[in-house]
């Protein structure tokens, strides 16, 4: 192969039940990444357009760089001539996984020009260590279904062990992004280190009735357990109208509304395709009525995960 | 009708992940009562069998009686002559919900006298009644069990709101009951009423996982997710040789191995019969070894619950 094209997804993490765990990927928006063996200087970027017009230059120092630079090493190509452009469609800061979606196409373009040495599964570090070049953080929660597709639980991030969780057919999500600027520092800092065995309790016994209610394809134990006691309540005031717009999805019959990662995006996850478009409808009309600009659009959650293009 | 035998089994709560929400039930030891209209008393003892004899003769007062008279009441036959034959073949404080199986087997036996009134699984809040006077706690993951089969995952105890959850074929357990006493105050006492964000999300993460492997009869995951972060740690010292036998029961390729309910009795989930047979034969050894007096045996998961015999 002498160039492709890569595309890698958006993702939503911290569903609900999941603080840190689970994740689900999106349609659109991406990453593409175009990948070619061209030149005698090792991997730079030939060009950055879009928002990634805005991400370092420095191939070590960008998440999609690094993540492709690891491949890149353990396939022992370190010094082969490439030359990468970053197209990158997605704003960073909207909780919807934009570096992790640049880390996995970083991944996964370096594993296409090479006719797939790994696994896609395989290639998880990778982007998780390009990933934690802006996170900060080693966690999967958005790199995993941004790769893999569908929704998937961490059941443990040191380790990187992962499961597909079976996605019942219908499944809609509706996202509603205020242009607003909520720094994933001060979202942190909200959430206390400390919760009570009750919560712990009720957090564990919702986990297991959605991932049940998930494998069963029983929309009314994912409504009744699609909830989070813990983390919502300590972040929500960060988010403007998050309880207006919150009863705006509940009360047109989503399965459940929170947080996408660190926000501001909030997700409804819906039954069916006409709910998750009901909500988005009157979503942006009440945040129009507050001169509140917003992205407002439907997805499903996208089976596939990273693809070549 | 005018008797019927019914039969209620033991069962394991807290199975590690789940602390308060996650039970299944063994086949044996279990509680059998009989039930008669006869004479012109209401519902009473006609006579207490095995360590029935040590439970109070009070209907009112008794786990059985009062989980017996909840149902009468909704069926509007609280008046009915009834005499009523308790053989309790568990004893009490084992860890294995012995309370549980006597409320449960009373709110069975009633129902059935009658020709089933109600669907099996709404006898739920009757049982739990009976049990709740033994217990002093509104919860069902002893009950449940026992009442319905298989494993069972309360989401919500307040609501009593439950999901069945896949049970793998091939799945064994081997049950280590030494002849000690917790007392359940004791083993309540222990537990801090504080727990990390860490534990939650690693509690979470396995819980997620756990279930997701019972459903997909992933046991390689079923072992890497049967973890016990917050509770095990805090009561294992109440149980003499835990750590020994953990230890004994996991180098023979149990999938895990933690406290059942409040203890003593300990349980390891295997993923066939022969190792829990050779759990069973070396537990039994070494228990010997200590002079320890115990009882130790394997059952599968006892998938009908309460019956009619």
């Amino acid at each position: 192969m002498e160039a492709v094209k890569v595309f890698a997804p958006a993702s939503v993490a911290n569903v609900a039940v999941g603080y840190d765990v689970l994740g689900f990927a999106i349609e659109q928006p991406g990453d593409n990444i175009i990948i070619r063996k061209k030149g005698n200087k090792p991997l730079h970027f030939h060009s950055l357009h879009g928002v990634g017009k805005r991400v370092p230059r420095n191939i070590e120092k960008n998440t999609a760089g690094l993540a492709a630079l690891k491949v890149l090493e353990a396939l022992g190509e370190k010094d082969m001539p490439l030359e990468m452009e970053l197209h990158k469609n997605m704003r960073f800061g909207t909780g919807l996984g934009s570096s992790a979606a640049s880390a996995v196409a970083g991944a996964m373009a370096v594993n296409e020009l090479f006719d797939r040495p790994f696994e896609k599964k395989d290639l998880l570090p990778f982007a998780v260590a390009g990933e934690e070049l802006a996170d900060g953080a080693w966690h999967a929660d958005n790199v995993a279904p941004s790769l893999l597709g569908g929704m998937v639980l961490i059941r443990d991030n040191k380790t990187l062990d992962f499961k597909k969780i079976h996605v019942p057919q219908g499944l809609y999500v509706a996202l509603i992004f205020p242009h607003v600027q909520v720094l994933t520092s001060d979202s942190r800092a909200v959430v206390s280190e400390i919760v009570s065995l009750q919560q712990l309790v009720s957090q564990t016994g919702n986990m297991g009735a959605f991932i049940a209610g998930m494998f069963t394809s029983d929309f009314e134990l994912i409504r009744r357990s699609l909830k989070d006691h813990v983390i919502e309540p300590q972040r929500k005031h960060l988010i403007p109208y998050y309880e207006e717009l919150k009863e705006i999805a509940l009360s047109s019959d989503a399965l459940g509304f929170n947080i996408s990662g660190a926000g501001p995006t909030m997700f409804a996850l819906c039954a069916n395709n006409l709910v998750a478009e009901i909500i988005c409808d009157k979503a942006r009309a009440f945040l129009k009525s507050k001169y509140l600009e917003s992205d407002v659009f439907v997805s499903r959650i996208n089976m596939e995960g990273a693809c070549r293009c």
